[in-house]
């Protein structure tokens, strides 16, 4: 174990957390993994083999660990950093796996101040999450998917390099990025399909109701576009309330172009931007970036 | 084949046409297929085994046929059904595979008259459709979907029975329904996620252009909201055209709906909403209806 994380404490024990506890155990990265989380989760991710000890008291979780993972919503994870930050081992490094940066890596300069390059370092892994809970785990989740990182400060530190090593041989690929520039992009490719799933299933709610039999007559395309309609809903309330701008900059944009769609269905532009748009979504299609389905 | 169509005729050589005449070919339902395409096409699927022979010239390739199945977009299996009117064997019957059924069912009332309910059953099968052209008909491509059937008059035909029982046995599952509820209904749950799709595309277009690194850093749900993006713009132009007030209203419609979402981003309301959506999503989601991915 080379690079390996010594060790570590997983807050959250939901897919995420416990998928993250499964893939750090498979790969050999951690010599003891303490799980934070209701007792109840505790004992099933000790039976998964997730981790090996737990705790319900982040404070006490962290105590020993040389690397923590906060891997619950953004509002709960800025709460839980200031909590577990005065009892922190030197030399320990919190991340999470947030879906927003901006407001936790502010929180982390104010918490740790001149510190906080050193003690934090804030990650979002772009793994499926249409699913929750610990009984969805994989070991195998973040193979292949793309894990930002957004690092507070420009010098590197022995801790971040062996949380990208740890990363790495989990199967994500590391992609660097300023909070700003995560938080304006995520609010385009992932914030923004996500509020037009919600709005369809809204739409469609308002038009039929629920059970209308007039619904079975639907192509293919309808259920892979209300597929994302299934996501937690208390998680999107916290990427939501943590990155209103982006996501409003986003929805405004993408109504401007719905309205010259329809105000076109009849137009020979109509035809043009159908051509433009299959374009650009072959190219996205085709991307070489890994990404799990 | 105590069911059999006998002759058939499968008018446009496409993914639909093509797909149609190897289905009927493994399900043993015609004594002979002509297929009515460029000379190409026609080539190419009597090589395929989908047709018996081909002709270029519509009204030639129907005259000997007891069923039609017009495989072409709305407008131009109306051109060509005006077309080929006059050529019919006594007791025929047209059908067509078009996404949307008023412009069609109207223009076969015009050219029947008081003979159209005999003459012609419109139809809609719901098979996924992103991908287009003989070189990807399968025979199995109906297995499992919905088919439409939007009779012109209430009187049974011994001709539509036989269709249907075609229809059922190449594995779709037939539902009656008007042309006007049927392209009111596809309009929700066909036409407004295709338009989604395609302005989501746009608004990536605008923000990034093509080939920007930032779009690697996604979740998965983005392709799969941009896969519709890929569909044949000269078959929506042609949706399009054909359900226009039904399309601006399920737009205007959902335009309400994602302003909502919009304005209530740092809201209580906005996790209301979601788990309605989430609900309702997975109605759609738990449906019995057979339905292809």
């Amino acid at each position: 174990m080379s690079q390996g994380l010594k060790r570590v404490t997983v807050i959250g024990l939901g897919l995420m957390g416990g998928s993250l506890a499964l893939a750090l155990r498979k790969a050999g990265l951690a010599t003891n993994i303490v799980g934070c989380g209701r007792a109840e989760l505790q004992r099933r991710a000790q039976e998964m083999g997730a981790i090996d000890s737990g705790s319900a008291d982040a404070c006490e979780a962290v105590a020993q660990s040389d690397f923590i993972f906060l891997c619950t919503p953004v509002e709960t994870s800025i709460r839980l950093m200031r909590q577990i930050a005065p009892k922190l081992k030197p030399g320990a490094l919190i991340t999470d796996v947030g879906s927003t940066k901006q407001t936790f890596a502010t929180a982390a300069q104010e918490i740790f101040g001149a510190d906080a390059n050193d003690r934090v370092l804030p990650g979002h892994p772009l793994a499926g999450r249409e699913l929750s809970g610990l009984e969805h785990a994989q070991a195998d989740l973040y193979l292949g998917c793309v894990w930002a990182l957004t690092p507070l400060g420009k010098a590197a530190v022995a801790s971040h390099r062996s949380l990208r090593q740890a990363i790495e041989a989990i199967g994500a690929r590391v992609v660097y990025v300023t909070p700003e520039e995560h938080d304006r992009t995520l609010a385009y490719t992932s914030h923004l399909p996500q509020m037009l799933s919600t709005a369809l299933a809204m739409t469609l709610l308002q038009a039929f109701g629920e059970g209308n039999p007039a619904l079975q007559i639907h192509a293919g395309g309808l259920k892979s576009m209300l597929r994302l309609a299934g996501s937690d809903p208390a998680m999107w309330e916290q990427i939501a309330a943590s990155n209103p701008e982006n996501i409003a900059a986003a929805l405004e944009s993408f109504e401007g172009e719905l309205r010259s769609l329809r105000e076109s269905l009849t137009d020979p532009e109509f035809r043009k931007t159908f051509e433009q748009a299959r374009k650009f979504a072959g190219f996205v299609k085709d991307d070489t970036s890994p990404n799990k389905p």
